[in-house]
């Protein structure tokens, strides 16, 4: 895969005869170091990312230029902004000469949480998706997937003590009115709350005290957890739509319980 | 998560008051045995599934019943034919008294493949996926992914000798008109031929010749693969939609080439 | 990567000069459809493995022949006897012309269980790994991975109500001494009895009041799980060597606990 | 799980009369960032870890106190030498108050490589594990995985035209001796070499050529791989035992070919 910058025949630039347009053509899988600066936070965060980077291809171009895709991100990933990652998107679309670019960050961020009773500082690793679309707009989405805690209320309900419960992934994808900022920080608060009780990765005794005694105390279903996160945003004007979903990996099954919803808060 | 075949309280069944309906609601990530019927082929096949059940979930209903999705997969996995997915989707609406159930199955298939040269029989291992929504009707999807080897035409193009390949993945969705019927093994010849050559699972070495020099022969980008598996799936009047996508594992790259096409041809 | 039966050069056949032997080559992670026999049990089980298969080379053999290893593949399937492993790791060894043969295979295995007070039939998927050496002798070791139950002792004793608990896999691999059997389903029950409590597939409430009791009833560390399955598996006579293990995905954290324990027992 | 500061029973603490010894006890697949400092390369290095940290448990004694793993890593954490390894590993058995200590942990790292012909700039991720044990004294063992590209000997004498290549992923793991240094670029650049070419993020059309062409004139199988890269481990006095293996994703079979030599060269 190559560039037309060189004295070599050009087989990408060629015409193509089959009339068939592309959706998406493009880098997928590429790990790439970058820095988010979140200036409502404690600023700067280094991290990993797996990126995917694609174009739209018109039906009569054969091929695209896969190097450009690389070379794009060499001037962004040292200073990657979570509140301009649209750029990097328009970049590509500018750079590959397309009218459709789309761009693709997965990578963990780490949420300063201190123990629920002792302060006792710790990381918490979650999961964080950037998505972007860019034509003649740009679309943004921005996914969370956070751990949490979850406990069944018919286990507590039926049985004379106890209650099964287990670790919980909740996923959230979220569209922001134009004009609008909503930092991973702040949606992370609003989702690891949807759930029976929140998890942390330093716990002493009176910690794991509070934790096990407050997910006793709020038993929720898998449709608990979603209905919850889903009512809490809904509640938040600056989301207009919204993807959630909540994976628990039940303690007394193999298998897991899943629950989603989708909404455009647009259409009512 | 529970039934409410019992004298006791029956949570799952309690009125909800959020007025959140919920998408979808089920078992993720179960593994099944499975034996499928190809009336077309070489009859009973026997592999192992990983399955998701979901039902939709209306607003005034606290919970689901969990349990009875694997009693529906207990009446069914020992005699699955591929042509009757549907009707476990059905069954599962039904016992679960939902509007709207969705399952997902995917599982390893075999193909039964002669050595291109010397006839030396071989089993090759592909991914299959079928996807089934049932409301009023039916909607069903089968996914492949197989396996495959992809040339770069630049490489050989500029280059004195030789030419860049790798081993690609061809992932191929499609519906079916109704009343038709596509069989496993017909979707997986007309993909594994969109790339520059197949791959098999025994090869002697006049086999190794024939697709090296197949390979040679028929470059291809994964612009190309993509394109060329379009134009296959137009022209068989039995398909109605289809996503297509290649990713290719680039041998000169640590991250990986994609190309995606989606098509309805119902609307044009 | 070819045989010699042609008439072609053998590049394979040729003398290596660099003298270096090299302890394991041949094909890694293939898929292959198995049926094994378990006299003991329900006879035929069929399942998907995901196979290795290596042979020692001499430091003046250039290259193993890759397509080999297929063929014996070929012969073996279909009649895969549990207690007859050892034989294919040998055809391996002798088909190769070698002096060392490796034979790995890992699959799902489905362990028919019943609910424990409603009786509900359900099938619990494990992993197992059969892992064979053969030179002048066989060395044969089983390995489970079996899911269970864990509820930590610490958070029941100092809160007022409720325990976290979690899943666990539990995973234990062993040898057997000579002229004994261990089947499949004999070490699945030691196992997952070192657990607080077992996991199904299908409870009802009855059944899911009993589990969560009985894992409130019977709290253990990570490290009680690996100690009393340890002084579970020193107590059968049949097993000569173990190396156990359990990982519990903490339902109050996003990392694991995990604890090991390995014994040869032959060394007293 | 949780420590023994409190004014709480401390479980953990308690006595243990199975009399069972555990090799391996504490957290599993724990996620952090971590800033490496290489002082022979360009300093600073931000990425983040997965890590496991166990100690061995005597058989008195019931727990250990999964808490203080983490809190020994969170003093750590954000000046972690790559040559000061084992002061971290030393740390947790002494606050752990254990005879036996050990540490994995897991990294992407990015290699700063610039294309062979036109020089453009670009970043190869590989993966870097560093493992330490702490007793008596520190055994450190440093692993590197590497992709690269592998072209068929066999397939290229064979063929009119052409040869099957993929791409390969070496992995090395080293002992070194004691008072030597061996950088992670100074291995990288052994194992790369030791295939048929190397891969690049940023490939022009000259560069493209170039590694294709390289490839063509420098075939190897998987054995000749890891017979090259053991000669030149050999060759390096500062490495006193290895276990190398190359994995390649054949272009022309679903599955995989493999090669694994290990050596202790203090045992000559």
């Amino acid at each position: 895969m190559t560039d037309t910058a060189q004295a070599m025949p050009d087989v990408q630039g060629s015409r193509d005869a089959r009339n068939v347009p592309i959706d998406r053509v493009g880098v997928k899988n590429v790990r790439y170091p970058i820095t988010l600066y979140c200036p409502r936070t404690s600023g700067q965060r280094h991290t990993v990312a797996t990126i995917d980077m694609y174009v739209a291809l018109p039906h009569h171009q054969k091929g695209t230029h896969m190097s450009r895709f690389l070379e794009v991100l060499n001037t962004h990933h040292d200073a990657l902004r979570s509140d301009q990652i649209t750029t990097v998107c328009r970049d590509i679309k500018d750079k590959l000469e397309a009218d459709h670019a789309h761009l693709r960050m997965e990578f963990p961020y780490f949420i300063d949480k201190e123990a629920p009773v002792t302060g006792q500082p710790g990381k918490l690793d979650i999961e964080v998706v950037f998505e972007c679309e860019s034509n003649a707009t740009d679309d943004f989405v921005m996914t969370l997937r956070v751990p949490a805690t979850s406990l069944c209320p018919c286990s507590k309900e039926i049985s004379d003590y106890g209650a099964h419960n287990q670790r919980c992934v909740m996923e959230a994808s979220v569209r922001i009115a134009p004009g609008q900022n909503l930092w991973i920080e702040e949606l992370f608060t609003i989702v690891e709350h949807a759930a029976s009780t929140q998890v942390f990765s330093v716990l002493k005794r009176p910690d794991e005290k509070w934790v096990t005694e407050r997910a006793y105390e709020n038993p929720k279903f898998v449709e608990d957890i979603v209905r919850d996160l889903a009512v809490a945003l809904d509640a938040d004007d600056r989301i207009t739509w919204y993807r959630i979903n909540s994976e628990n990996f039940e303690s007394i099954h193999s298998h897991n319980a899943y629950a989603e919803i989708i909404k455009d808060k647009r259409q009512g």
